[in-house]
């Protein structure tokens, strides 16, 4: 039984749908854009439509990007023969504040039987198809059963090809404290120690 | 050092000028809006400039509409003896829910010396000009320092004109524990108890 008048109702509705937004949120936000500058509201309408109409996939590496192929990919610079191997887009924006400067592979998931999600559900053989001239495969999925699984099935397939497959370390996260570091996460650390040269 | 490409960064830019979202989570409305239906992010983007466009405020009782005067200001089968004074257009869709049946007027805040807000910056003249025929004003302020000041003000400018003012009560919430109770509700529900008759 809202009484928002529709026009009001429709933005709620629209926000309300993103993830993370409940039905209280929604509203706030409805209400902060009733409340604030007519341009505010128009900006994000145009970028919206924009973001939708500019944003691609990258045709060699799957990444987003306004043009294809994306700038990582066509960067010169950059260190052709060491490929990350990613889930998603987003993770890209997380290595590149690190300054890795070889270049990427979105796989655009991880294989997991539950969801219904297999090899071939990835984008696995376009890096096959890529991987002329590279040295390293450094699967970077994420520290899950998903992800590891994804980086052995990597592994395997990528092992008659004389290219070396990595995957990122597991430890301590550094400025840890060893008191909030979780069980499976010590182990590992111990596991893995590293030799002080 | 962002690299995201710059229709992305438009949106979670304007994402990010919503109170309450941080930057973190503009990227993940940003990057869900890249990941979901075109459909979806067209339909919040003309939400967005219809509902500026539709809304407006209610010429009577200053309360967001799509026409003026509003719905419930012209609903002949409201009681227009009794006016619920509110600060905000948000309170009314709160007391909608109660069903109370008598009429609203926004003040579009409250009088707060130290945010530089006087009388003169809120729909008291307004108010003022309806109150022929009016027995009650319920002023429905929150409850805190301001919103009382702001009660005891129309409180004293109302007394000469043989209209009762009220506020709302104060006390437990229904269904709350004792225990939970802050010290100065629970001493107001001592001093303002009701006799059971």
């Amino acid at each position: 039984m809202s009484s928002f008048p529709p026009s009001l109702e429709k933005v709620i509705e629209a926000f309300s749908r993103f993830p993370g937004i409940g039905k209280k949120t929604a509203q706030r936000l409805g209400f902060h854009v009733l409340k604030s500058d007519k341009e505010n509201a128009i900006e994000l309408a145009n970028a919206l439509v924009e973001v939708k109409e500019n944003i691609h996939f990258c045709e060699i590496c799957h990444h987003i990007a306004e043009v294809s192929p994306c700038p990582i990919c066509t960067d010169e610079r950059r260190d052709k023969s060491i490929i990350c191997v990613v889930e998603t887009p987003e993770d890209i924006f997380l290595f590149e504040k690190t300054g890795f400067r070889g270049i990427y592979h979105v796989l655009g998931g991880v294989i997991s039987p539950l969801d219904g999600i297999g090899p071939d559900d990835l984008n696995i053989e376009d890096l096959l198809n890529r991987l002329t001239n590279v040295n390293e495969v450094i699967v970077a999925t994420n520290a899950n059963i998903e992800g590891d699984a994804t980086a052995l099935y990597l592994a395997r397939l990528l092992s008659p090809m004389n290219i070396k497959v990595s995957r990122l370390a597991r430890g301590l996260p550094v400025g840890g404290h060893l008191e909030y570091v979780d069980d499976a996460t010590l182990l590992r650390s111990i596991d893995e120690r590293v030799e002080i040269q």
